[in-house]
Parts: C-alpha cells; structure tokens; sequence
C-alpha cells in the first residue's frame, strides 16, 4: 500500500467550501502519474467544475464518485465555532487553519451550553475554516488519522485509475456540508457522456452487521434507497469477483449517491467502500484489508457493469 | 368499477426501489388494453426510464404523475427491520417478501424500544424487503386493503387513459421514500415536448375538514405551497365539471408535487386524488364514490386545462 | 432615498405562492422606468416564468436574486390558520386577504395549543392567504414594516437597476417557503447567457456579530456553506469599494442561495444584504444606511465581479 499517499491526502486542508488545496494535489498527482497509467485519462477542471476534478478514460458506462472534503469548523464571531459537517471531537483536539494574520493552531473547546469555542492567543478572523491537526498513524493492520473520511476514497479511485480502461472518476467537493458540485457534474457526465451509472466511493461506519478487516461495504440502502435491480447486479459481480466484501443495511446516513438520486437524471448510483471506526473525530480508523478490497472490488465493477 | 384491476394492482410487491413487478404489470396491461382506448399513445419505458413508464397521448398540455411503490421494510441484520417510508402496522402484521432462500412470509413485532422487528422460523438475508400481506376487501361502498396509497392513483390513471386525447401519465417510483424518478421525468416531458402544467394522482388522509365520500380532493397546499394561479383554475374548472370535489388545506404532506415544485424547469402541479382512512397501514380504506369522482374530473381537467 | 417606492413594494400582498401582485407593480415600475436608466435591459417574464420578472442588461457575468414573496398564513379549515414560511407575531395582530366574497381583515389569536387562528365577523373560505397589515413607518434613521423582508431587496435591485450596464436581476418567487422558482431560473441564466456567478440580495438578522447602521451585511456562511473562493474575491472587492460593510457567520438560515447551490450547474453564490431586527414580524425594521450602502456596494460588485 502507498501509504506515503494516503499520508499526504490525509494532510491537506481542506473542509468542505475550502477544497482548493485538495483540488490542487489532487491534480499534480495526475499530471505526474496519469502517463504511466494503463490509459492515459482526459483531465477536466478549472472555472466551470468549481473545485472539482473529473477524469474520463476510454469509453465510459460507470461513474465513480470520491468526495475531497472534510468536516471541520468555520469561527463565528468571538471565540465561538459553528461545525462544518458532524465533527465528534473531545475538548482539547487541536485544530489548525489560517487567517489574514497568519496561519493558526488552537484548541477545541465547549462552553456551558456545549457549543464549540477555540482557545488561542489571539482573535481569529469570523469565517477562518479550521480542520483537525493531523496525526497519522500507520500500524500492521490499520491507519488511523483525520480525515480518512475521504481520502480513502480519494486514495482508492487514485488506485483504481493506474489500471482503468472505460470511465469516470469524479473528486468532489462540498459532501460532508450540504453538496452542491455532484448535481453540476452528473449533469456533464449524463448529457455529454451519457453514463447512467454510478459508484460512490466513500467511508461508512463499524456497527453490528460491519466489521473491520473484513472487506469492501456494498450499501444496500442508508437514507436512500437505491433502485434494486442495479443492487443485485453488483452483489452479482462482487460475488463473481472473489474479493471480500460485506452487505450494509442502514436506515440513517447518506453520500454523493443522495445527490445522484435526487438528479434530473435517470441515474442508478450504489455505495461501495470502507467501514471506519471513529468516524468524524481526528482518530478516524480504517483496516488496510478493507481498502485493498476495495480497490480490487472496484477494479472488476468497472470492468465488468 | 373495475374491482378486479384495483385488487391485482394492490397484490403487486413493489415498495420504494423495487418497483420492477408492478412496472411489468403496468406495462403488460397498457400493452394489452391501449388499442382499444380512443387515443393509442406512445409507450416509453426501459433502462432510459428505470421503473418508470411514461404514456403520451396526442398534444400533451399536462402531465399526471401516479407513483407506483408502496411503503414497507428492509431487513437490516439479525431481526431487525428499517421502514421504507412510513408503515404504520400493529404487532402481529403479516410481511411477504423474498430473498434467496425462497418466499417470506413473517411476523412484525416490536422491541422494548419500539424498533420494529421480525419473526419467523428462519433468518431473513439483509437488504429483503417486505410489504404488507394483502387483504383486499371490496364492500358496497368501499374498498379497503393494503397499498391502495397509490394504487388508487394508478388505476385511476389507467382509466382516464381510456378516453384521454392529449396528455402525458407518468407511473413513478421511489415516492414512499426519497423520491428520484419525478426529476428526470418532468425533465423528459418539458424539454422534449414543452409540457408545464402537472396534476399529482395520489391518495390523502381524511381529516376534519376532508370525508370519505365527498368526493375527489383538489389540495390546496401540503408542506408546499403551489402557485395561485393554477390553483384557481383547476378550482374553476372543478365547479364547472360538476362532479364531487373537497378543497384540501394542510401544512405537512407531500407527494410527487414536490419534486415538481423543486425541479429546474417552470412546472406549475396540484395534487388531486381521493381521502383515505388509516393510511400506511395493513388496512387502507376509500370510499368508490370518491374514486369514480377522481376519474371523472381528472377526465374534465385534462381537456380543459 | 425614495421612500414611496419601498413604501409601495411593502403594501402589496404577496406572500409566497401567490406573487401575482407583486409582480405586476414590479414589472408595470421597470416598463415605465428603464427607458431612463443607463442601459435598457431585456425585459423577461410571462408564463414560461411562472411570476417572476427577470432583467438582462449587456453581458452578464453576475445575476442578483431578490426575491418577492413574504410570509404569511393560510386560512385551513375553521378558524385555523398554517404559516406560510416562518411568521412570528402576537395575537391581536392584523391580516389581510381577500376571498370570494370579499376583503378580509381579521385579527391574529392562538388557541390553547398555540396554534394559530383568526378572529373574524365571518368564516374565511379555505385556501385564502392572508399577510400582516402593513403600518409603515419612515423615520431619522430607520424605517419599519412588515414585508421589509425582502422589499428591501426588490428595491435594492431596482435602484441597482437605474445604473448597471453588464448583469442580470432576477424577481424570484417562493423563497419563504420551499422555494421553486430559482432552479428554473438559474437554468435559464446559465444555459442561455452562461452565468456563473450570483448575488443574493435579501435580508439578514441583528445578532452579536452583525449591528444595524454597520453597512451592508456580507454572508461567508448560514446553513450552506459558499465557495471559498468567490467569498475570497467578493471580501476583496468590498474592502477597494470602500463601502461600509460588515461579515457575517451563521449556522442556520438560508435564502435563495439554498437553491443556487444546489442546482445541476457550476453556480457561484454569496448572499449580500442588509441586517433587521424583529424578522418576519409586523414591525421589520432596517436601517437606511445600511440600504444605501447595499446599494452602492451592488454597484461596485455588479462591475467588478
């Protein structure tokens, strides 16, 4: 595993509505590799897809969707923090960003109302975006981090374009805090394209029916409810594929792929990707198992869908 | 009435996102009865139309959206069961359904925290969903069975299509819950063929100010406010018909409008459909006169509007 | 400032839903005013805009969105009365509609389980929609009504109006309650004239970080968080405009940005307006600096963005 990688991924600033930085590694890394990739990929980017990066190989029947951005925190007025996303996080997790006075690294806090505060020495300016300090861990069977919600899934579709002949990977921004770039971008990919089916890639959680290390998740339904028969054919595949997998049933949660339902276009999108222990803290942790499985999964879908 | 038609439409397995039995069924009887319905019309349906199946009649001015799914659960692990929408059913309810094992036929139940769950001789895979068993009853004034939400509204829909000259019938999927296909079908319908006027064919509840047997209901807003003007003169052209109609006025709800409401396209909807008693259960109960009143002013509405 | 105009926009009923009023004086003010403003604009409107009124003027890069609309109540059965958006006033307060036997003026109460009814001579026909009496008030430094929310931003954009040479000003309809009439806009202006960024000129609340007689009120959030970038280059332009203005951070709240955001296609938004006290009660009250500074920075934005 490039673990060097999803090190690097993980340390990028970038909560949702701030994604310019992600968006600019993101696409240095696909200038420099992108030629030694089994099919070298059309780049799309710039004004017109915001702070997206959608990259089309071959003729494409599928879509992968991975989402850049993370949860995090924008200051209000005083010392007070309003969430970006659901961050879980203790008092005293260190927080990092910048503002017009330089860069900064504060300390979590609440107050009496259990509203988030910052302790610094010094005002941050109203509307500085701040993400957790990152400390990455890498063990024998985990990595442990910020922000693996999503550079996993980031890191995964990275992956999965070294040996991609025919389809879409789409870096996309804003999903941890309200969306807003997967409607412009399916809008392309469906009328330019006309690719009518799609793949989230992105973290899930560990609960009772999802375990650690024991491979890729297909979502059968979170808040959505995907249409069945694209359900089936994947179980189908994921079968056929011999790679480790498990089957998640949930009735709360949601992605990209809510986005893609919602659309003004006959999309048919499933969730496949990793459980995640922690999610929305800065010790978020995944088993590389998973995330090998989850390449290899993804590998054969987009073959074979 | 046509009793027979309304009991096999109501015996269909179908909730949100497994709507391939009663689209298979809609389309058979379409295919099997539309040459001798005095405008034959164009049939669209296929992977372009997921579930859905889209009947254009002559010059369309309106379209009427009739969704076909119905609530129910998903088995999520062990026992446990997620509702698809909102069922209301006691303790004790007959579930159908099937997975891989062969057909299911188990018991709700609930748990000490209210969680809905099943009980049968044998596990149940995740990810099965489950309708109501259905009990169809047909007394002299009304009918009474599972899914007649939206049943009802199809086969409505499947009479007006007898006499109707010009118009578009949608049958829709995913209502229930979330919704997705009213979005790509409204964009079908304006953008090839200028379609803006949307009538909702759906069932309601029976309230203080709306009774079985008064008639079909023109609802004046739910959790969406439709615009004015078309209200009026669906209002207008409902006293003109002269047929049975209850002016509707409620601040929760909704239906497909919604969809229609938050689409990029100018869509003017209303909601016109026929009072329900104890809806989303078991045990769902209209009255005939209500039924025959919807078809006959949906009829009226299609040529005046 | 020219008083009477935003006195005249106050008085006219329109809550959401049912803009057919306001829109007439909107459009009847433009046809006998924008012979004389610096550029003539396009004027667009009808029913393929449903009641919306939309302004082209040279080569747009930038469209300000004002809605129209204002909350209210509607008239359910009995004495009952549903909000239309979120009204916050007393009992005793006045409202004022019209069905169809006549005006009404009635009395504002709530019944033992707060929920909202009328007092009236007379029962009110179902369906009717009523708004706050408007007791407008013009003094040193403030003026005060109900509908200031968001007449002010009509005014705003008609002022604007007299001087921009490049940008479209969008009418819109609905934002009160659940919106509707921007996605169909914003699909407009961006496929027809390639428009990708957006203004939304609306008004905000008096908190602990934004005071009335400040300037005009930049948002770098609410509920939905913008792209950073546009808030980057909107925060620098304001700053060379010289005008006075101040930041605003929210967690909740939204506008017509909601709908901007979420559309299928690559929009930039910031929501730019004007602080009040007491919002969406009777008594609205904004300061005049704060409406000629929303204005002149409209101005500078309008030619620099």
């Amino acid at each position: 595993m490039d673990i060097r990688l999803l090190k690097q991924l993980c340390e990028v600033h970038a909560p949702s509505g701030n994604e310019g930085a992600i968006k600019e590694f993101v696409l240095a890394y696909v200038m420099a590799h992108s030629r030694k990739w089994n099919t070298s990929p059309e780049i799309f980017h710039g004004e017109q897809w915001q702070d997206c990066v959608c990259l089309k190989f071959g003729n494409p029947r599928t879509a992968v969707f991975a989402h850049m951005d993370s949860v995090g925190f924008t200051v209000r007025y005083f010392n007070q923090l309003l969430p970006i996303g659901s961050p879980e996080a203790p008092a005293g997790t260190l927080l990092t960003g910048a503002d017009s006075l330089g860069s900064v690294s504060c300390e979590l806090d609440y107050d009496n109302d259990h509203h988030a505060i910052f302790r610094f020495g010094r005002g941050i300016e109203p509307g500085t975006d701040l993400t957790y300090r990152v400390n990455f861990r890498n063990t024998t069977r985990y990595v442990e981090s910020a922000s693996l919600d999503n550079r996993v899934g980031v890191y995964v579709a990275l992956k999965l374009a070294e040996t991609l002949d025919n389809g879409v990977i789409c870096f996309t921004c804003g999903e941890e805090h309200g969306g807003g770039s997967v409607p412009f971008l399916i809008r392309h990919i469906y009328e330019t394209w006309g690719v009518r089916q799609a793949l989230v890639a992105d973290v899930t959680w560990v609960t009772d029916g999802v375990m650690a290390g024991k491979g890729a998740v297909i979502s059968l339904r979170d808040r959505n409810v995907p249409r069945r028969k694209y359900l089936d054919r994947i179980k189908m595949l994921a079968r056929e594929a011999g790679v480790d997998h498990q089957h998640e049933v949930e009735g709360t949660g949601s992605s990209d792929g809510r986005e893609l339902h919602a659309s003004p276009y006959p999309i048919d999108w499933c969730f496949v990707g990793v459980p995640q222990e922690h999610p929305h803290t800065p010790a978020e942790k995944v088993h590389k198992h998973d995330i090998k499985c989850m390449i290899d999964l993804y590998a054969y879908l987009m073959r074979n869908l």
